[in-house]
Protein backbone atom coordinates (compact mmCIF):
# COMPACT_ATOMS: atom_id res chain seq x y z
CA UNK A 1 0.00 0.00 0.00
CA UNK A 2 2.74 2.29 -0.85
CA UNK A 3 0.94 4.04 -3.25
CA UNK A 4 -1.81 4.04 -1.64
CA UNK A 5 -0.05 5.80 1.20
CA UNK A 6 1.75 8.06 -1.95
CA UNK A 7 -1.55 8.27 -3.48
CA UNK A 8 -3.19 9.96 -0.24
CA UNK A 9 -0.28 12.28 0.90
CA UNK A 10 0.03 14.19 -2.30
CA UNK A 11 -4.06 14.77 -2.99
CA UNK A 12 -3.48 15.63 0.18
CA UNK A 13 -0.94 18.20 -0.53
CA UNK A 14 -2.04 19.10 -3.33
CA UNK A 15 -5.57 20.69 -1.96
CA UNK A 16 -5.76 24.28 -1.56
CA UNK A 17 -4.04 25.82 1.94
CA UNK A 18 -7.28 27.36 3.35
CA UNK A 19 -9.61 24.15 3.27
CA UNK A 20 -10.35 22.65 6.47
CA UNK A 21 -7.75 19.92 8.02
CA UNK A 22 -11.29 17.39 7.48
CA UNK A 23 -12.07 18.14 4.45
CA UNK A 24 -8.98 18.12 2.79
CA UNK A 25 -8.41 15.01 4.15
CA UNK A 26 -11.52 13.70 2.92
CA UNK A 27 -10.58 14.66 -0.28
CA UNK A 28 -7.25 12.40 -0.05
CA UNK A 29 -9.83 9.53 1.35
CA UNK A 30 -12.00 10.04 -1.62
CA UNK A 31 -9.76 9.49 -4.59
CA UNK A 32 -8.08 6.59 -2.43
CA UNK A 33 -11.76 5.26 -2.57
CA UNK A 34 -11.50 5.79 -6.38
CA UNK A 35 -8.31 3.69 -6.50
CA UNK A 36 -9.27 0.59 -4.50
CA UNK A 37 -12.78 0.85 -6.29
CA UNK A 38 -11.38 0.48 -9.79
CA UNK A 39 -9.04 -2.25 -8.22
CA UNK A 40 -12.70 -3.98 -6.52
CA UNK A 41 -11.91 -7.89 -6.85
CA UNK A 42 -8.12 -7.05 -6.08
CA UNK A 43 -9.00 -5.62 -2.91
CA UNK A 44 -11.17 -7.72 -1.88
CA UNK A 45 -9.39 -10.97 -2.39
CA UNK A 46 -5.90 -9.17 -0.47
CA UNK A 47 -8.48 -8.27 2.29
CA UNK A 48 -10.26 -11.68 2.60
CA UNK A 49 -6.26 -13.25 3.12
CA UNK A 50 -5.45 -10.42 5.44
CA UNK A 51 -8.44 -10.87 7.70
CA UNK A 52 -7.91 -14.83 8.08
CA UNK A 53 -4.46 -14.38 9.38
CA UNK A 54 -3.42 -12.90 12.86
CA UNK A 55 -0.12 -11.10 12.06
CA UNK A 56 -1.44 -9.91 8.74
CA UNK A 57 -3.89 -8.00 10.91
CA UNK A 58 -1.31 -6.55 13.23
CA UNK A 59 0.77 -5.85 10.22
CA UNK A 60 -2.21 -3.92 8.61
CA UNK A 61 -2.86 -2.02 11.31
CA UNK A 62 0.55 -0.86 11.47
CA UNK A 63 0.67 0.31 8.23
CA UNK A 64 -2.77 1.98 8.87
CA UNK A 65 -1.30 3.79 11.96
CA UNK A 66 1.48 4.44 9.38
CA UNK A 67 -0.48 6.33 6.80
CA UNK A 68 -2.42 8.61 9.47
CA UNK A 69 1.50 9.31 10.46
CA UNK A 70 2.37 10.72 6.98
CA UNK A 71 -1.13 11.96 6.88
CA UNK A 72 -0.76 14.32 9.97
CA UNK A 73 2.81 15.01 8.84
CA UNK A 74 1.22 17.09 5.87
CA UNK A 75 -1.24 18.54 7.89
CA UNK A 76 1.84 19.85 9.85
CA UNK A 77 3.21 20.69 7.19
CA UNK A 78 0.63 22.93 5.69
CA UNK A 79 0.30 24.84 9.05
CA UNK A 80 -2.47 22.45 11.06
CA UNK A 81 -1.15 22.02 14.72
CA UNK A 82 0.31 18.88 16.27
CA UNK A 83 -2.72 17.68 18.20
CA UNK A 84 -5.10 18.88 15.57
CA UNK A 85 -2.93 17.23 12.75
CA UNK A 86 -2.96 13.44 14.79
CA UNK A 87 -6.99 13.75 15.50
CA UNK A 88 -8.00 14.71 12.20
CA UNK A 89 -5.39 11.97 10.50
CA UNK A 90 -6.85 9.59 12.91
CA UNK A 91 -10.73 10.71 12.26
CA UNK A 92 -9.56 10.31 8.66
CA UNK A 93 -8.64 6.87 8.95
CA UNK A 94 -11.56 5.72 11.26
CA UNK A 95 -14.14 7.36 8.59
CA UNK A 96 -11.63 5.07 5.65
CA UNK A 97 -11.64 1.97 8.00
CA UNK A 98 -15.61 1.36 8.59
CA UNK A 99 -16.09 2.68 4.98
CA UNK A 100 -14.16 -0.09 3.37
CA UNK A 101 -14.76 -2.65 5.57
CA UNK A 102 -18.70 -2.34 4.76
CA UNK A 103 -17.60 -2.41 1.30
CA UNK A 104 -15.35 -5.44 1.10
CA UNK A 105 -17.78 -7.95 2.58
CA UNK A 106 -20.68 -6.40 -0.28
CA UNK A 107 -19.78 -6.00 -3.52
CA UNK A 108 -23.10 -5.50 -4.99
CA UNK A 109 -23.64 -2.56 -2.66
CA UNK A 110 -22.59 1.53 -2.76
CA UNK A 111 -19.37 2.60 -4.11
CA UNK A 112 -16.29 2.99 -1.99
CA UNK A 113 -16.23 6.81 -2.31
CA UNK A 114 -20.00 6.47 -1.44
CA UNK A 115 -19.61 4.67 1.70
CA UNK A 116 -16.35 7.31 2.46
CA UNK A 117 -18.81 9.96 2.19
CA UNK A 118 -21.26 8.43 4.22
CA UNK A 119 -19.13 7.33 6.62
CA UNK A 120 -17.58 10.95 7.70
CA UNK A 121 -21.00 12.04 8.03
CA UNK A 122 -21.81 9.47 10.55
CA UNK A 123 -18.54 10.80 12.71
CA UNK A 124 -19.45 14.23 12.19
CA UNK A 125 -22.88 13.25 13.42
CA UNK A 126 -21.25 11.64 16.23
CA UNK A 127 -19.40 13.81 17.90
CA UNK A 128 -22.17 16.64 16.93
CA UNK A 129 -24.23 14.30 19.69
CA UNK A 130 -26.76 12.94 17.54
CA UNK B 1 -3.51 -2.61 30.48
CA UNK B 2 -6.13 -5.19 30.94
CA UNK B 3 -7.01 -3.68 33.91
CA UNK B 4 -7.27 -0.53 32.07
CA UNK B 5 -9.47 -2.15 29.06
CA UNK B 6 -11.59 -3.41 32.27
CA UNK B 7 -12.01 -0.08 33.50
CA UNK B 8 -12.84 1.55 30.19
CA UNK B 9 -15.17 -1.07 29.31
CA UNK B 10 -16.76 -1.28 32.54
CA UNK B 11 -17.44 2.09 33.21
CA UNK B 12 -18.88 2.58 29.34
CA UNK B 13 -21.28 -0.14 30.06
CA UNK B 14 -22.26 1.38 33.18
CA UNK B 15 -23.22 4.78 31.70
CA UNK B 16 -26.89 5.66 31.14
CA UNK B 17 -27.87 4.26 28.07
CA UNK B 18 -29.23 7.21 26.31
CA UNK B 19 -26.38 9.29 26.86
CA UNK B 20 -24.77 9.94 23.28
CA UNK B 21 -22.11 7.57 22.24
CA UNK B 22 -19.60 9.82 22.66
CA UNK B 23 -20.06 11.06 25.66
CA UNK B 24 -20.52 7.62 26.93
CA UNK B 25 -16.92 6.82 25.43
CA UNK B 26 -15.66 10.59 26.93
CA UNK B 27 -16.74 8.83 30.81
CA UNK B 28 -14.54 5.67 30.21
CA UNK B 29 -11.75 8.16 29.19
CA UNK B 30 -12.04 10.30 31.67
CA UNK B 31 -12.48 7.73 34.53
CA UNK B 32 -8.91 5.85 32.82
CA UNK B 33 -7.54 9.40 32.76
CA UNK B 34 -7.75 9.63 36.54
CA UNK B 35 -6.13 6.10 36.96
CA UNK B 36 -2.83 6.78 34.52
CA UNK B 37 -2.93 10.37 36.29
CA UNK B 38 -2.77 8.56 39.81
CA UNK B 39 0.18 6.30 38.50
CA UNK B 40 1.84 9.51 37.10
CA UNK B 41 5.77 8.51 37.08
CA UNK B 42 4.88 4.50 36.59
CA UNK B 43 2.96 6.01 33.08
CA UNK B 44 5.52 7.83 31.78
CA UNK B 45 8.48 5.60 32.79
CA UNK B 46 6.40 2.64 31.16
CA UNK B 47 5.80 5.11 27.59
CA UNK B 48 9.32 5.96 27.61
CA UNK B 49 10.30 2.50 27.20
CA UNK B 50 7.76 1.39 24.55
CA UNK B 51 8.84 4.74 22.51
CA UNK B 52 12.38 3.65 22.51
CA UNK B 53 11.28 0.68 20.84
CA UNK B 54 9.61 -0.40 17.29
CA UNK B 55 8.27 -3.68 18.41
CA UNK B 56 6.46 -2.51 21.60
CA UNK B 57 5.23 0.32 19.87
CA UNK B 58 3.42 -2.57 17.56
CA UNK B 59 2.57 -3.97 20.68
CA UNK B 60 0.74 -0.90 21.95
CA UNK B 61 -0.52 -0.43 18.27
CA UNK B 62 -2.13 -3.41 18.37
CA UNK B 63 -3.48 -3.33 22.31
CA UNK B 64 -5.02 0.23 21.38
CA UNK B 65 -6.62 -1.30 18.54
CA UNK B 66 -8.23 -4.08 20.80
CA UNK B 67 -9.31 -1.51 23.44
CA UNK B 68 -11.22 0.27 20.47
CA UNK B 69 -12.51 -2.97 19.56
CA UNK B 70 -13.70 -3.67 23.41
CA UNK B 71 -15.03 -0.11 23.49
CA UNK B 72 -17.38 -1.04 20.18
CA UNK B 73 -18.75 -3.96 21.25
CA UNK B 74 -19.26 -2.57 24.42
CA UNK B 75 -21.51 -0.18 22.04
CA UNK B 76 -23.35 -2.48 19.87
CA UNK B 77 -24.51 -4.24 23.17
CA UNK B 78 -25.84 -1.05 23.79
CA UNK B 79 -27.50 -1.04 21.09
CA UNK B 80 -25.61 1.07 18.78
CA UNK B 81 -25.33 0.62 15.10
CA UNK B 82 -22.15 -1.14 14.38
CA UNK B 83 -20.56 1.15 11.75
CA UNK B 84 -21.26 3.98 14.51
CA UNK B 85 -19.90 1.68 17.19
CA UNK B 86 -16.77 2.01 15.50
CA UNK B 87 -16.39 5.11 14.70
CA UNK B 88 -17.25 6.41 17.84
CA UNK B 89 -14.48 3.74 19.42
CA UNK B 90 -12.15 4.50 17.28
CA UNK B 91 -12.37 8.62 17.59
CA UNK B 92 -12.68 7.99 21.45
CA UNK B 93 -8.91 5.98 21.40
CA UNK B 94 -7.96 9.16 18.92
CA UNK B 95 -8.80 11.53 21.55
CA UNK B 96 -7.03 9.61 24.26
CA UNK B 97 -4.17 9.25 22.29
CA UNK B 98 -3.52 12.78 21.61
CA UNK B 99 -4.48 13.63 25.34
CA UNK B 100 -1.60 10.97 26.56
CA UNK B 101 1.11 12.32 24.12
CA UNK B 102 0.89 15.91 25.78
CA UNK B 103 0.82 14.82 28.94
CA UNK B 104 3.58 12.07 29.19
CA UNK B 105 6.28 14.54 27.80
CA UNK B 106 5.16 17.23 30.29
CA UNK B 107 4.82 16.12 33.93
CA UNK B 108 4.61 20.01 35.16
CA UNK B 109 1.44 20.76 32.26
CA UNK B 110 -2.14 20.00 32.71
CA UNK B 111 -3.80 16.96 34.35
CA UNK B 112 -4.32 14.18 31.88
CA UNK B 113 -8.73 13.82 32.25
CA UNK B 114 -8.36 17.71 31.84
CA UNK B 115 -6.04 17.20 28.25
CA UNK B 116 -9.00 14.54 27.23
CA UNK B 117 -10.99 16.79 28.06
CA UNK B 118 -9.49 19.85 25.36
CA UNK B 119 -8.55 17.00 23.29
CA UNK B 120 -12.47 15.61 22.64
CA UNK B 121 -13.30 19.80 22.20
CA UNK B 122 -10.72 19.81 19.37
CA UNK B 123 -11.88 16.45 17.75
CA UNK B 124 -15.88 18.41 18.08
CA UNK B 125 -14.21 21.21 16.82
CA UNK B 126 -12.45 19.86 13.83
CA UNK B 127 -15.33 17.29 12.90
CA UNK B 128 -17.53 20.68 12.65
CA UNK B 129 -15.37 21.96 10.50
CA UNK B 130 -13.49 24.69 12.50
Amino acid sequence: SGSLQDLLVNTLAATQDDAPPLDAVASALAAAGVLLQERGDFARRRQAIISANVELRERELIKLAALAEALAETLRNRGVPAAVASLTAEAGIAVFRVAFETWVVDPTGRDLPRLITESLDQLKAVTAGN
